[in-house]
């Protein structure tokens, strides 16, 4: 039967229109940033869906809200989660896809007249993008308990204020608690956010896990001489030695293979003027799914060129495997619906990766045109996004109406 | 007898004193930008050392300033020449140190009662330093012929200033033609601003020639996306070309050997994320002495990693080897004072560089501490000062003297 169920497609893009147009921005995109005034109307609009929906709302001490459509048990919900925070050049998909694509199956259910075995809720969580507030990922954090409330409130953004004070200047203050929470299993539906799908021509990536990641900062201290008087013998070159780690860590992902990335992405030279041999550089590399020890060769570079490295492990999450039973859930209902599919890492950080620490968790990727991500140019076409949505029927269907 | 002859190493280093206490600062150091206030004060006392001397001071169109001490006949002079501009943070010792040793040298000779065959001048040229007004070595050029003198004139300071009108501030917009003056021979004395002399304990560096220098700026335009989601077939990133190019700079010049010098000294990096590729990166390569074709691979890795280069040659002087006839009286004075020495080439540009395309010229190098350059610790010993003034006396008067 759940291969017969179909979303209403027209109904999903008329709201990802619609929550968009809230914080748009002139060249497109959009910008509700986490507590703003944008986010509260974001909220505020997604609640009403909620409410019109029939769905029980909470909202809990970080703000996080969860809508609950009710089953034939009062076992734990399967949820369907996710953000509608942007950053300041946000797209239209990222987060908030999940969001209206949840509200769109319950939808679906009650057009239907369809009630499972378990109850269904769609979740948003606060400050999931951490463009205002740090760390990232913020309200599935504190609901999973990895974070504790006070912390959390207590953190003041980039503006000065306090998420505490945001959270109650947007009435987002909830009165349930947190860290109390059950949940039967988690479903996010995302875009890929990468090339990978829209390059092979596929409908659906089955997420196995989201790759661990190692953020390091090097700071390279040699020492600064004239370009044109300075022998090559008798150079601390921290540029030179700076070059080679971009080298070895490009080599280092050809090695490692599979899905293993690397990137020097930030880089700042000193004193940065053409005749002058660099003294200071700092530089971070950014590798996903790996082992940061293979990063030795900084060291060894340094030490050859005779200037000192020290490093700065800025961030650094182990890989986060997705339960099996939801992974192949997610890849049971694209092979019955004809989607092709291939099985995938997620390369980005999301709520998911938070929830796989209290339930079974699982993502679904749809393709983003060109892997356009964290721009307000991020595109899916609509056929690619209500595939998705169905992908993410069949198999919350599933889950929730299992014995 | 020109090896009998030495020179008042006291009154050489009063003088640098008194010279370098004009526009001193604090930290040490010292700022006379070219055609300011403090230069002015430093002309004005180095003139008064000329006229001291007896010497024919005249000033031409563009500033430059030559003493003349008569010769028994009056052909065209024996030349000892340099600057006295600095940098807004320079050392006592860059140009200003040959300047002082020209007057030396004649002192020594009008308290011998000697008068040569030809006459002896001693000049300071305007804006070596180009610190204030581009190009560097300005004075010098249009002295030459190489630059018009209009041109020179009109060019506008980075204070908005043009020459013209400093030069009428100063009160040096002097009355000497320029373009048709005759000189003899060429010498320039000066602190080595590299390392070698001073790693290799030797006291004098016959300076053979003034390296060609090539200075390239490549901008790398390659595709910016998400450091986690995009994998590493999919990549344009023109970080990596950057690291590339830097590792290749260095075989490059290892290969060539000998004097051959490479360095990446500005970089800059867009957006300059943690987590994202970078799309466009500018950079410079300084090679000294080679050709510039070497750096075809910048092409070749671009291609590779599907990313577009442009390249601007920002500026490229041709080798200048000095005279053979001039290096080696350099070579012989310092062999007969029993002073160790070395052939090199200069890494930097000097005002001899210059001069070589109107006459004999050649340079003597005397040793820079830890070869700090363009530094307010620039640094030579009392005793290599001296030593290399000596050298210059017995050339001076060896090819003043001769038939």
């Amino acid at each position: 039967m759940t291969s017969e169920l179909r979303i209403n497609g027209e109904r999903l893009m008329a709201s990802l229109y619609e929550l968009g147009a809230i914080g748009a921005l002139p060249q497109g995109g959009v910008c509700r940033l986490a507590l703003s005034d944008e986010d509260r109307e974001g909220r505020d609009w997604a609640v009403a869906r909620m409410q019109a929906l029939g769905l029980n709302v909470t909202v809990d001490a970080i703000g996080n809200t969860v809508g609950v459509y009710h089953g034939l048990t009062n076992m734990p919900p399967v949820m369907m989660g996710s953000h509608i925070d942007t950053l300041a050049t946000g797209g239209l998909y990222d987060g908030n896809y999940c969001v209206l694509s949840g509200l769109e199956v319950i939808a679906t259910l009650k057009d239907a007249g369809m009630r499972l075995r378990r109850p269904v809720a769609v979740a948003f969580f606060t400050n999931e993008e951490g463009s205002r507030f740090q760390p990232d990922m913020m309200g599935s954090l504190v609901f999973q308990g990895g974070l504790a409330l006070e912390t959390a409130l207590a953190t003041r953004g980039i503006d000065g204020v306090t998420v505490g004070d945001a959270l109650r200047q947007i009435g987002y203050d909830g009165p349930a608690s947190v860290g109390h929470n059950r949940v039967d299993s988690y479903f996010e539906l995302h875009i890929e956010q990468g090339p990978v799908l829209d390059e092979e021509g596929l409908a659906i990536g089955v997420v196995e896990g989201v790759q661990g990641i190692s953020w390091t900062e090097f700071h390279l201290q040699g020492v600064s001489n004239h370009a044109g008087t300075t022998p090559m013998r008798l150079r601390h070159d921290a540029g030179y030695v700076t070059a080679r780690i971009g080298v070895f860590a490009r080599q280092l992902a050809q090695e490692l293979g599979g899905d293993q990335v690397a990137t020097v992405g930030h880089l700042v030279f000193t004193p940065n003027l053409v005749n002058v041999i660099p003294d200071t550089v700092t530089l971070t590399v950014d590798l996903r799914n790996t082992d940061a020890e293979a990063l030795r060769l900084a060291e060894q570079a340094a030490y050859e060129e005779g200037i000192t490295v020290s490093r700065n492990m800025l961030a650094r999450f182990e890989p986060t495997p997705f339960a099996l039973e939801v992974v192949e859930l997610v890849a049971a209902q694209a092979r019955l619906r004809g989607l092709p599919s291939r099985r995938m890492p997620s390369g980005a950080g999301h709520d998911a990766q938070i929830m796989a620490a209290m339930c079974p968790a699982g993502m679904i990727f749809v393709p983003s045109v060109a892997g356009l991500s964290h721009n307000i140019n991020e595109f899916t076409a609509p056929q690619d996004l209500i595939a998705g949505v169905n992908v993410l029927l069949g198999a919350v269907v599933q889950r929730a109406d299992r014995a």
